[in-house]
């Protein structure tokens, strides 16, 4: 699968993915008013609405880029209904071949991260039957526990040609808190890193490793020591746009060959069409400002690489 | 919920909570040969019999303990069936006047952990309606992204009387890879706990915050540091039985007045009647085979507190 993502960003000289990250407030009036009259003020409703939005996103804006990264948490707050919407995204954008990153931020003890990588990635024997439950392409995982918290998910990643992207640095304000701090000289993240690519060597696709890292677009300085330390890991960067990483700050993120790093952007592509820039499309075209978005996105990092 | 989890231990005199945890193979044949002639070797079919091998042994053992804990991991295997037993786990254990600890082990930027916390232990505003989608009572939250990934989940039980335990010190055999890092003189779990104890000071129930932590039982000299540093902090300790722990490892984990912790157990008690010492019910009275290992486990952790 990390070979079709670097085909795909080849493809598309896209390295970015649009997060589907759907909060009631960012989805358009019309929408939220047509699922409402068919399911009423419902989680129902509210799940066919997130649905919809996101299939307008998807239709808009598949043949731009590689990959989606549904945020698990915006529909696990709609209990089963938003699970559903979840999995039909999913399904939706595989069927548009589009790689699928589910953000699912997991990890446990060895048995139960078995249990979580088999229902995200991989099969579930009942009987004599095996079904896929969630089945994304790649997730990511939370390395707080260690190694035999991320074997299962790895050893599931072998087997079915699937990914991950493992927490290293994250993007939020206090993500320094304890990721940052010293150990022997050198801060957590970066043991975390060490222990990644450790990790990923014995996991390789063509290019790159299937076990790829999570550096935060808000953290440029920690990036470029991260890329430096881990340079056949895929660095998945969230934090672009509304968490304030701007392309400029992201070349470090990506290896001389222009490759190694995919750039999220949710709330700014998704939503943008509450931005004042694209505000002109109006909320009852919000897909087709999503498509200037993500083509603006390309254009930011494609100039911000040509001049780094 | 932290006051009236106390109570619960006092009542019953049990500081223990029963890790619903079911795996396939922990199932007993006559369950699952019944759910698969309703329901057919389906995911439906594996959710009704993960269902009905819960409510058995909920009902064999609802007197003795004040809590029930789910690994949503286990359920989420199964896809959406599967997190539909699991909420209608948490439903009967409720019933029951349980109190359900959802292992969930969630955590990410603060936004997103809102949803999260949402979605476990809020409510959630569909229109004009609020609806809760699984309404734990209590959830388990991951530390690596810090404060801001923490606080959306204290301010949503801080809003439901609600409460979180905090991943400190994990049962797990390579939970030190990252955990025991040594940060300023002191291993990072440490650091970890003390910001526990900083969250929960001012999230307090009658005598101990609503902000817990996880400290397991396989390292007890860890839990007897972390006990004195964290005075307040109730602890819920995994890994008894099947992990390694045993009743007499686990009195440092309690304060002076007996309380301060709940020790979880899972394979231990649910899959009871596969050990030979409860071998004599047999896979038909499997939840009787549970509730004589839960009235054993009681009297070893009630036993190793009087001689300590």
């Amino acid at each position: 699968m990390i070979n079709k993502l670097v085909d795909k960003i080849r493809k598309t000289n896209a390295p970015i993915v649009v997060g589907l990250d759907p909060m009631m407030n960012y989805i358009p009036e019309h929408i939220i008013k047509k699922a409402f009259a068919e399911y009423g003020e419902t989680l129902e409703g509210a799940a066919e609405a997130v649905w919809q939005y996101n299939k307008g996103i998807i239709d808009a804006t598949y043949d731009l880029i590689p990959a989606v990264k549904p945020q698990i948490a915006m529909y696990e707050q709609f209990g089963i209904e938003g699970l559903k919407a979840f999995k039909r995204t999913c399904e939706y954008a595989k069927e548009k071949d589009l790689v699928v990153i589910g953000d699912i931020k997991r990890g446990d003890i060895g048995s139960t991260s078995a249990a979580y990588a088999t229902g995200h990635l991989g099969k579930v024997k009942v009987g004599s039957n095996t079904f896929s439950a969630f089945d994304e392409d790649f997730v990511t995982v939370n390395p707080y526990l260690g190694t035999d918290g991320v074997k299962p998910f790895v050893d599931v990643c072998k087997e079915e040609k699937k990914g991950l992207f493992i927490l290293v640095k994250t993007s939020n304000p206090s993500s320094g808190e304890f990721q940052d701090r010293i150990i022997d000289g050198r801060p957590l993240y970066e043991w975390v890193g060490e222990k990644v690519a450790e990790w990923g060597a014995d996991h390789m696709g063509k290019e790159y490793s299937y076990i790829g890292a999570v550096v935060g677009a808000t953290y440029p300085e920690m990036g470029k020591i991260l890329r430096k330390q881990m340079p056949k890991t895929f660095i998945l960067v969230p934090g672009y746009g509304a968490q304030g990483g701007k392309g400029k700050d992201l070349v470090h993120f990506f290896n001389e060959d222009g490759l190694g790093a995919i750039i999220n952007s949710s709330r700014g592509i998704i939503a943008a069409y509450k931005q004042e820039a694209y505000a002109k499309f109006g909320a009852e075209n919000y897909a087709e400002a999503s498509r200037q978005a993500t083509l603006d996105m390309i254009e930011d990092i494609s100039h911000a690489m040509q001049n780094r």
